[in-house]
Order: C-alpha cells, then sequence, then structure tokens
C-alpha cells in the first residue's frame, strides 16, 4: 500500500473529497480526518469518507502526509500549529487558492525535519461542506504544485503520488506565477459574476428583472452563488494579482465600450472575435 | 386548423428552430420559410422544417403570420420590403434582441391595413445556423412581446399563440423596458464575457494558460463564443442602454475593487453577498 496514514484538517468540500477519494483508492491504510466539527467528523465517519477522525490537531501524528484543506486564511496559523505535531519526514501540503502569501508566512517555521509543498486542486463547485463531498471531484482535474525552488523532490513526489491516486493531472509552477495565472482564470471571473450580478439587481424595476434572465446570466448567477467568505478570503490573500486583474479586464472591457459608443461595427466584431478562438483551446 | 400559413424569413438558428416547432405542433397548414441561402432552404425543406420555401420576399404573399428571423441590423429594411408585399391582415413580427431602434425606423411606413408586432424570444446557444435547429428550442423558454401603445389587439393574440405553439412562455412589455432590462440581463453579460476573455489572453504567459482555467472560466468561454457579427450587431443596436449598463457594472466592479486594495474582508463579503440570492430568484 502506497500511504500508511493520510491525514487531512477541515472536511469541507474540498477535504472531504479528497478524504473519500483516498479511502475510496485503497492506496491509504488510513485516512484520519480532523474537523472542529463533530458533526462533520460523524458524518465522515458514518459514510466511511474517513477511517477515524479528532477534533485536535495532534491527530496528525505519524502521517506521512497532512493535508491543510481550509479556508486560505487559516491555513498559515494551522501549518505552524502543525509543524511541531507532526512526526519526522512528514510531508505537509495544503489546497489554498493562493499559494505566495501562504509560503511566505510559513517558510521561516518549516523545522528541517519536514517538507512543505503547496498545493491546488482545481475543482469544487459554488456549494459548501461535507454533505456534498463526491469522491469523484477530482477525476480528470488539474492540481498544481508549486514547489519552492529548493523542495525535496521525494516530498514532492510523495504529494503528486497522493493526488493522482485522486484522479488528478498534476501541474508543477513557482507560487508567483500560480497566483498571477489564477487570479486572471479563476479569482477575476468570480469578482466579475459577482459585480455583474450586483449590477442587475441594481436595477429595482422590473421587480422580476432576473426571472427575464436568459441562459448568459444563469452561468453568472451559478459562479456569483459562490461562497462569499471563501471568495473574499481568496481575494484579499492574492490582493496585489486581483487589482492587476481587475484594471486589465477594464482596459478590455472599455475597448469594447468605446467602439460601442463610436459606432465602430468592423472594429467592435473584431474585438469580439478574439475572444471566440477560447472556446476551441479550452474544450480541446 | 389555428394558422393557414405562416412565413419565416431567415432559417438561422431561431428561424429554422421556429418553423420546425411550428411544422412538428400540426396547428400551421403551411410553414413557409424565405432564405437567400439554398442551400439552407434545401435542408429545411428535406429534414420537414418547413413546408416549401423560397429565395425571394414575395414568397410571404398570403401569410397570417411573416416571422422575421434575422440579424437586427436587417430587420428594418426587410420589414420595409416586406410590407408592400403582405396581404391585408397579415401581421409581421420580428426576433431581434433589441426592440426600440427597429420600432422607430418600420413605425413611418406600416401601412394601415397590417400590423406589426415586435417579439424576442429568449432562446438561443453560442451556436448558429439551420444545422442547429432544433424544435425544442422554445419549449419553456421566455418570449417577450413589445406591442406599441396603440397595437391592435387580435394582432398580438395572433403572435402570442404562434409562440405559445412553439412552446414560449409570453411576456409583454413596451420597447423602451425590454431595451433596457436585456442590456442589463443579456447583452452587458455577453460584453463582459468577451472583455474577459480577452483580457486573460492578453498574458501571454503562460502560453497554456487557458488550460489551467477551472469550471469558473468554461462558462465565460462558451458565452464569449458567441458570433461576433450577432452581437456586434445586438450591441450597437442598444447602443445608449448598453453604455449604460456597462457603467453600471464598472461601479459595482469598482466597488469590490475597492474593497479589496483596503482589505476590508468585512465590506467585501458584505458585498460578494448580495449577489448569492440572485441564483435562487432565477433557478426558481
Amino acid at each position: 500500500m502506497p500511504f500508511q496514514k493520510v491525514s487531512i484538517i477541515g472536511l469541507g468540500l474540498i477535504g472531504g473529497s479528497l478524504a473519500w477519494a483516498l479511502k475510496k483508492s485503497g492506496e491509504v491504510r488510513e485516512v484520519f480526518g480532523i474537523d472542529l466539527d463533530g458533526k462533520s467528523l460523524d458524518y465522515a465517519i458514518k459514510k466511511r469518507i474517513i477511517d477515524a477522525g479528532s477534533k485536535e490537531l495532534d491527530g496528525v501524528k505519524h502521517s506521512e502526509i497532512i493535508v491543510i484543506a481550509t479556508h486560505v486564511r487559516l491555513i498559515p496559523g494551522i501549518a505552524r500549529s502543525v509543524f511541531p505535531l507532526a512526526s519526522k519526514g512528514s510531508v505537509i501540503t495544503d489546497v489554498g487558492s493562493v499559494k505566495e502569501k501562504i509560503i511566505k508566512e510559513i517558510k521561516g517555521s518549516i523545522p528541517p525535519h519536514l517538507d512543505f509543498i503547496g498545493g491546488h486542486p482545481i475543482a469544487g463547485t459554488e456549494r459548501s461542506g461535507i454533505r456534498v463531498a463526491d469522491y469523484k471531484l477530482f477525476q480528470g482535474k488539474k492540481c498544481i504544485l508549486t514547489p519552492t525552488p529548493g523542495a525535496n523532490k521525494k516530498a514532492l513526489n510523495k504529494v503528486r503520488k497522493l493526488w493522482e491516486t485522486a484522479g488528478a493531472k498534476i501541474f508543477t509552477m513557482d507560487a508567483e506565477t500560480h497566483d498571477r495565472v489564477f487570479a486572471y482564470v479563476s479569482h477575476l471571473p468570480h469578482a466579475v459574476a459577482y459585480a455583474l450580478i450586483n449590477a442587475v439587481i441594481s436595477q429595482r424595476a422590473p421587480s422580476n428583472i432576473l426571472d427575464l434572465a436568459g441562459g448568459g446570466l444563469r452561468d453568472y448567477t451559478r459562479i456569483g452563488a459562490s461562497s462569499p467568505d471563501m471568495w473574499s478570503d481568496i481575494f484579499l490573500s492574492n490582493k496585489k494579482n486581483m487589482i492587476k486583474a481587475i484594471e486589465g479586464f477594464k482596459t478590455a472591457l472599455d475597448k469594447i465600450r468605446d467602439l460601442i459608443e463610436k459606432g465602430d461595427m468592423k472594429g467592435l466584431k473584431k474585438e469580439l472575435g478574439k475572444a471566440v478562438t477560447a472556446k476551441r483551446v479550452i474544450d480541446k
């Protein structure tokens, strides 16, 4: 069996789905869950998502891998609390949507007998919590790992193997690139969806304005229904890149706006045409 | 049989789907198609989407209803060409996504023996053309009718009956309200999706940036893959409302941007939270 014990801190949608995928794989002797919420633990044990669990962080001892699967802002603090408890040779990883800030905040406190490898599975829905966990969530999905330049190769391979066991496809990049790229391809689309919905509902008449919407707006409402708590956290943790991405987006929107104002049909068609090729790339 | 002859000008996704729905319903003795493209006509006849067809507009004579289902910018010109050809008592309608401009451009040329009722079915996909036509396209979908204040009730009821026969649910409103509402719930979401994709692809590194995207961006690429020709046309035909909607949206986005810059977690959560309720409304 490739893994003896894997501990997962935070049994939400991501942590719960990972635990369940590992459990189903039969490749981990013990999947151990840690969560402050006793009900989530009970549910996870009852549903055989985890083998055993605890509300206490010291449950992480003797784990080969410890996965911190909480909101981004809690990850550095939990990592620092886990370091003194983890057994020698443990690899600590996380699932945060932002990487640079986490690595910066913990790098001074990683003891020499432990390794930290940042991770970010590109999966999730607008819903959250253990009850929507799905052991197939990561199948065929991407998982980004962001090892620091001096990272231990063995540790990196362990984390890679873990996510592959859950069905994910691994990409590695440095944390800085990760945060810039995901500001554009994930965080910005969420900020824009929230803003769009807010702009629509600011139109008070007719009162059934949302009932009149077609398919276009429905896609936005799905994105815009994601957890405000989680996304506020992500936006603030990736502040510098978010501001840049929002400004880049406003420039692109103003180009379209100005072409509309000028009544420039030819220029507008060309500007909109640039976007069309993107679907072919993303669907392939 | 409620209808003797219905003519549809423009056998694209919308016109083709409407013709097919009417044909399948058995409520129309003759569904007549008009299109400049002989291949579309041949396909529509072969697939029994229409009973008969022509490249010439004079095929519209003896129709109870004439539906102009072309791009928005062509509708006023076609309507003016149809008026001298239509038989007494015909009702002319259209499927344009913008209504005020069309009505303004044709209202001086409607002969007293004809009626014009503006229409806008809220259906469609990012694809276009007769080959993606679907007789179920309008089932359970909304269709907005925008009769002018003095409109003939009988004519309005005929158009209503036509769309109900295709499975749509009718809403009526004035053209001005229609254009403001759809600037927000349909045209703005498309402009924003195009701008977002353009902003993402303006990031030249890494070259696989679109491969890294998760579900959030995929929704945008679907919207952003819609026909640039059709949407340029819609944006320009609804210019005044589009500029207002884009400015309203920028204000909403700047609110989020400023809360990120200030690091105001509480304010940001509140701002994002406003959008979340919209999904519940739209899904109900």
